[in-house]
């Protein structure tokens, strides 16, 4: 039989609610996006509470986006963070984002993210980690966030990842409740 | 701009190289598959020294293969198991492996699974994971192995996963020497 290939591509309401280019100067207006992709993404029932954006560390330009795709992609590794790195370095045709002809890049999630993403984040080469809810709040909602320790954010940052927690935290948990409200979906749990 | 979607595909030479729905009996034919896998990749030059397969645990009937595809395919993501899992899923139409309708499945991988990837083998459904080369196997050849402590096999062990390490190591690290003695690249060292 002949080997399957995939395809990974966004929601159709993305192309309407983002403009990649567009400037996010301060860390809560980059918040701001990725909660917003978490919750349109709620609100359009196309997958779980999370949303993520890459961007230019200076200056602020969306470089991707991402939001958790899992059970309507088929596919578990599809966390929103995953998402919005893999359309990054697609974009920029290249395996890392730390390479001297790029600026410096940082991810921006509403979450913190989970075992698999916080690997994802390190081999991404991203220089910062700014994550809105907590570990804790997902866990609230049924989310198990796996073999995350806190030697695991020393990780990365002893390997020059600089990580910032709880950036609109109150926001981005809202979106969890709004989610769980709904009757969303909870694998995993 | 239209947002990217992307597209992942396994290199021209798998499908010469493997037949889904083989049946591989033992733990070690299993385990050759993966190795031979990681083997091909390598002598193909179409990514690191790593592979991996999904089968079903009783049987071993083969669902699907992955290799590193990191560089190649401009995704820090593709390592062979995350490859393994996505295709799996892809095949069986389902973001988990763990579903009544669906025999019990297990990875086999050829070299000890990193941070993101033993994440994903969480979230994958995937009863039993199964390992080759040493995490210091990887480590001694320059590839970071991320976040992974003894404890984080444990919390997988806890939800049900069998954790199974070591089988065909010599043979598996010898794929990674292999791999050195070519100049392969070493990302993320």
């Amino acid at each position: 039989m002949t080997l399957p290939g995939l395809r990974i591509a966004l929601p159709d309401w993305v192309e309407s609610f983002v403009s990649l280019d567009c400037v996010y100067s301060s860390a809560e207006d980059r918040m701001g996006l990725a909660i917003g992709l978490s919750r349109q993404n709620v609100e359009h029932g196309t997958g779980g509470p999370f949303g993520a954006a890459v961007f230019e560390l200076d200056g602020g330009r969306l470089v991707s986006v991402g939001m958790n795709l899992v059970v309507a992609s088929h596919n578990s590794a599809l966390h929103a963070e995953m998402v919005a790195l893999m359309m990054a370095q697609h974009r920029l045709a290249s395996h890392t984002l730390r390479d001297p002809k790029f600026p410096d890049h940082e991810i921006v999630t509403s979450c913190d993210p989970c075992a698999m993403c916080l690997g994802a984040v390190l081999w991404s080469g991203v220089r910062r980690l700014v994550c809105g809810a907590d570990r804790e709040d997902a866990r609230g909602l049924g989310f198990d966030e796996g073999p995350v320790f806190p030697e695991s954010y020393g990780y990365l940052e002893e390997r020059g990842i600089d990580v910032v927690r709880g950036v609109l935290r109150d926001e981005s948990r809202g979106v969890l409740q709004q989610y769980r409200d709904a009757g969303g979906v909870i694998y995993n749990g």
